[in-house]
């Protein structure tokens, strides 16, 4: 292991610009926005919930006056034209205050983002206009208490009424009542509310409807009941809350029709046939909240990372005795092991999510994108946001300790960041739910069936059809045959150190896994209905292995885009720097599923010693330019607060 | 793998009555105390900041008058006379708002164990009485802003002034003033201050000291400077605060003399010579301290994982198509591997919290217990305490997350689970710091070196003499050969679930782990010294080799405790449930480690998924169970609040 190894001389703010990429203007922008209201931070901490959540809603809708966030929209509404603007200025967000993070989410990018995406020209010059300069507030009623992430089986029901031409909306029971509900419980005037369409006695599956919910006083108009979530762990300066409806009337316009059309007399009409796909295409458009999320996940973590490398910088510990002298925490092995191995992933996701930022915008501006193209969308969509909110919890919570006791003071920012992220996992879809969504995409390779198939759907699929294909695609005995040379197996004789730093070999130990997993899975599920199984049962018992499957696929999906943003860049020590991240990314994902390389013959066990050690070597290498990593973040100083580092 | 298998009928009252053990009678009057101020839960949600201080006080003052806060005390001044009812006593409290918790462990464990434990019969007789009926609030003034792992540096001094009698205490800079102190910011009265007492100009090392620091009034005293510390993640009903004194004077007696005093004309005695020795000697009677906070945030766990087993028997989501029905989330294998395994440890846990918290009454029930005794109980609750802190983290996150959207309401109770339990991993000794305390003991073998030396110092200790003593009681070869019938290495012909279930198969692994690392490690330090090391260089590279074999060390003692138990149960469903439960806790500890296994030749590659598969097929046993298992908890109803379960 070669020890005279001197770590490179970072350029903060070259590779801050490199970060930054496409749109570092939009980013600057919102960095300057934030800064100007970063007193908020502190009134997140002293101000009852009712005053901040009015406070959140000033903020929202100031910035919405400044451009920001209505960068998605299009120009003759106010908006900006640029889908990929208006993810980086949403990201960017995430360096501030989260409760108005989600707030504008929900104002612009679901209750918007559904008028636009599901709406057609009549809905758009109704309400595009007032949406986005913030006048017209709304919410996005999908999530029922006994539905969350089966959005298929929702309770509520839209029943057309042809004499009148309108639809009735209604609450059947409580389990389907609108729950969770962000700006519901005090700020929406207007509700997209999914609900079953039932026309002519007959179901046609899940739509969406503008739905007024409050007259111009605030209060509840006839039919509709509101009640407020009330506290929740974080994000307290969003107003959740639950919507009930009794028969409420909307006109026979209010059906949000891009997909489907209800004639004044009653027929009901879709371009697309089959009520599977034309829901998941109507979920699709939607995609772009998953994304959003994702990446204001990577940049909380960004956050406190800063705080808890810097502290790690200047807070001293213990000592050799005699000298006088404390060492650094991050002089310790330990507190470098807890923090560099997440900032390299931190640098992993955020170019992960850059590209997934760039595939969303080149789908979603383009009219004619593939259905292919939509479908990889999704799928690295909701693995990404599954990743990265997974991430950021873990990176949060680990920096919050290695700061001890004061990392625990709420002026220290860990207080909001863990708060305020930790929902992140669960909303948006359950990210365990994701990554099965993932699996499927895989498992079924994006075929027409893709949409169609509920995860019982899948498992009869699977066992069907889909397992030769994926046999064929995932060909594991040639992989193996290409793998043997690269990664050595259990040769006694081979040096365990040869080719720990060999970009290719990572990602081949990557892609082998995935491949390999998913073939196994696909093999399972077949097996299990082969043998006269219960898709249910099936499916159950080797849940976990599918949801693996997926994580090994993102997982490598996430070190391909670290690997070609680094082969991009000039050479010179900003690429040596990102090339060592690159390298400890790598690595300690290996390492955190070695046992798996292990019982797959694909690592000996000295070589995953080896490994171990080398995300330590790694760890000393990158210790001299941590404080320059942190800092290339560029997270507003305002936006930092924390006192242990000042 | 005997898919036959019928879970248990487990008689829940006689589970409960075996878990609440010895102190059944204790453990139920503080559940009805907590039922009592049921309403606190909703406090904690809606109070200020300062109207919840005071309401934790009024309920802390309430509990003191049932007995049931001060039974570690002595009789003649109120108290109970028995430590382990105390302890039981404050493990229970941990199903309730755990500001009040951690008030009484202010109080009574901290300020008033200080008293005790560190001061003779004049300081009882003028503090104790008052201390353990609530009218005398105080607080523990150790940590400081520079240092709270590294006790012995602090800042804080106490200068003897022979001609006057008094010790003058001061804070000679920002770093050195008291920080994070419970009680400080409004409450208490007076202070344990622990300081660098300075007798004729010569250091004598850190001793505590009796300070009064406000007036009758509540306002601080002369000299005395208070700061409120402010919103914190959690814990907020709880006054934390930061201290400075400014030459404050209090009288010879003020200093905690038992074991060390300072005679009128300014001569210093004390029993213990080393200096080190004493202070570790001090420290090692505050050893209640951690074992409380180990208790606690394993019974934290218990609240989180009722709500979240309850919830999972109740919650539907997608289903078999065309059934029409939804499966339970338990039903799912995911969701079960994600609970039981915790469900597992979490009794495991307990069961080594009941041995700790048994030999801790022994320890200071007699006067007259062994060194090597206090030195093991101190390694053991450093131990428990990581582990069980830790695995409370842990288990409240997964059980909020897989509650969804519901997890995040603050009614359904992991709101202020997560917040107030996630400083315990930091706070009463940093988990990271009380590893290498037990690895320290394990290194020395707790000879009379024991205490004497800080990380270094170890470092130094084991390269010259510790080393042989280390690898001659672990004895690597022969464990090795001992080891070779049980666990079969990879032997492709020997049938991987062969022994999967075998308990002493579970010890010996565990056994061996610990025992490897252990001589490895002094291996590495001595090493590292031979070869000219600096201690610091030394012992960095190998800190996570510390700690990891630390964590193996506890990991087997927690083992050990469950296996035990369970030998000790009469036959029957139940004990066949708590064997079901220990062979799941033993099994996933070493699926979580099995690569470490596999790498050192223990295991398989064809046994390690064995392992897995195994794990797997064990929850499906305890899914049948999985209820009872939870109520066996007892936790009150008033306690669980949760609406969702409801």
């Amino acid at each position: 292991m070669p020890s005279q190894y001197v770590s490179p001389t970072v350029d903060v703010p070259a590779l801050a610009t490199l970060l930054d990429g496409r749109y570092a203007e939009v980013r600057q922008l919102v960095r300057k926005n934030l800064a100007q209201h970063g007193d908020i931070l502190r009134d997140a901490e002293e101000m009852s919930r009712a005053d901040f959540r009015q406070r959140v809603l000033d903020v929202v809708v100031m910035m919405a006056r400044t451009g920001q966030t209505g960068m998605g929209f299009p120009e003759e509404y106010g908006g900006g034209g640029d889908i990929g603007a208006s993810i980086a200025a949403f990201e960017t967000l995430a360096y501030g205050d989260l409760s108005v993070l989600v707030k504008v989410g929900v104002q612009f990018g679901l209750f918007g983002g559904a008028i636009l995406q599901l709406g057609t020209k009549p809905h758009h010059d109704a309400y595009l206009a007032d949406l986005v300069s913030g006048k017209l507030l709304g919410c996005f009623a999908m999530t029922e208490t006994g539905h969350g992430s089966n959005v298929q089986a929702l309770g509520t029901t839209a029943v057309y009424d042809a004499a009148t031409a309108e639809f009735v909306i209604s609450t059947p029971d409580d389990l389907a009542r609108k729950d969770y509900i962000g700006n519901a419980a005090m700020h929406a005037s207007t509700a997209v509310v999914f609900a079953q369409l039932v026309v002519n006695g007959q179901s046609q599956g899940v739509h969406a409807f503008v739905v007024p919910i409050r007259d111009e006083t605030g209060e509840p108009v006839p039919g509709v009941r509101i009640e407020d979530c009330g506290q929740k762990i974080g994000l307290n300066g969003v107003d959740n809350g639950r919507l009930w409806f009794d028969g409420v009337r909307v006109p026979r316009e209010a059906l949000l029709n891009r997909y489907a059309e209800v004639t004044a007399d009653g027929a009901y009409t879709s371009e697309i046939e089959n009520p599977d796909r034309r829901f998941f295409t109507m979920l699709g458009t939607l995609v772009q909240g998953r994304v959003c999320v994702g990446g204001a996940a990577i940049n909380a973590s960004k956050v406190a990372l800063a705080v808890a490398v810097k502290y790690g910088l200047r807070r001293r510990q213990f000592g050799t005795p005699g000298s006088g002298d404390e060492e650094l925490l991050l002089d310790y092995g330990m507190h470098r092991r807890r923090l560099f191995p997440l900032l390299a992933r931190t640098y992993a996701l955020h170019f992960a999510q850059e590209r997934l930022a760039a595939d969303l915008h080149e789908v979603f501006s383009h009219e004619d994108a593939s259905e292919r193209d939509r479908r990889a969308l999704e799928s690295r969509a909701a693995g990404t946001k599954a990743l990265g909110t997974w991430h950021a919890s873990r990176t949060i919570q680990e920096c919050r300790e290695a700061c001890g006791g004061a990392g625990y003071l709420s002026v220290n920012r860990f207080d909001a960041l863990r708060a305020d992220t930790d929902v992140f996992t669960t909303f948006e879809g359950d990210n365990t739910i994701l990554l099965q969504l993932v699996a499927k995409g895989l498992l079924t390779d994006y075929r027409d069936a893709f949409g169609d198939l509920d995860q019982f759907g899948m498992v009869r699929f699977v066992a069907s059809v889909a397992v030769e294909t994926v046999m064929e695609r995932t060909s594991v005995h040639k992989i193996l045959d290409r793998l043997r040379d690269v990664v050595p197996a259990n040769d006694p004789d081979t040096d365990p150190d040869a080719g720990l730093l060999d970009t290719s070999a990572h990602l081949n130990l990557l892609r082998w896994r995935e491949e390999h997993m998913l073939a196994g899975v696909a093999r399972r599920l077949k097996k299990g209905m082969d043998a006269g199984g219960d898709p249910a049962a099936v499916f159950s018992a080797c849940q976990d292995h599918v949801i693996g499957a997926a994580h090994a696929h993102v997982e490598r999906l996430v070190l391909e885009a670290f690997v070609d943003k680094v082969g991009a860049m000039e050479t010179g020590p900003n690429r040596e720097a990102m090339h060592l991240l690159c390298d400890l990314y790598a690595l300690s994902a290996i390492e955190r599923d070695r046992a798996w390389f292990m019982e797959h013959g694909r690592l000996s066990n000295a070589k995953s010693k080896a490994v171990t050690a080398m995300v330590n070597e790694l760890c000393r290498r990158v210790r001299p330019i941590c404080g320059d990593l942190v800092d290339a973040f560029d997270v507003p100083p305002e936006m930092l607060r924390a006192e242990i580092i000042h």
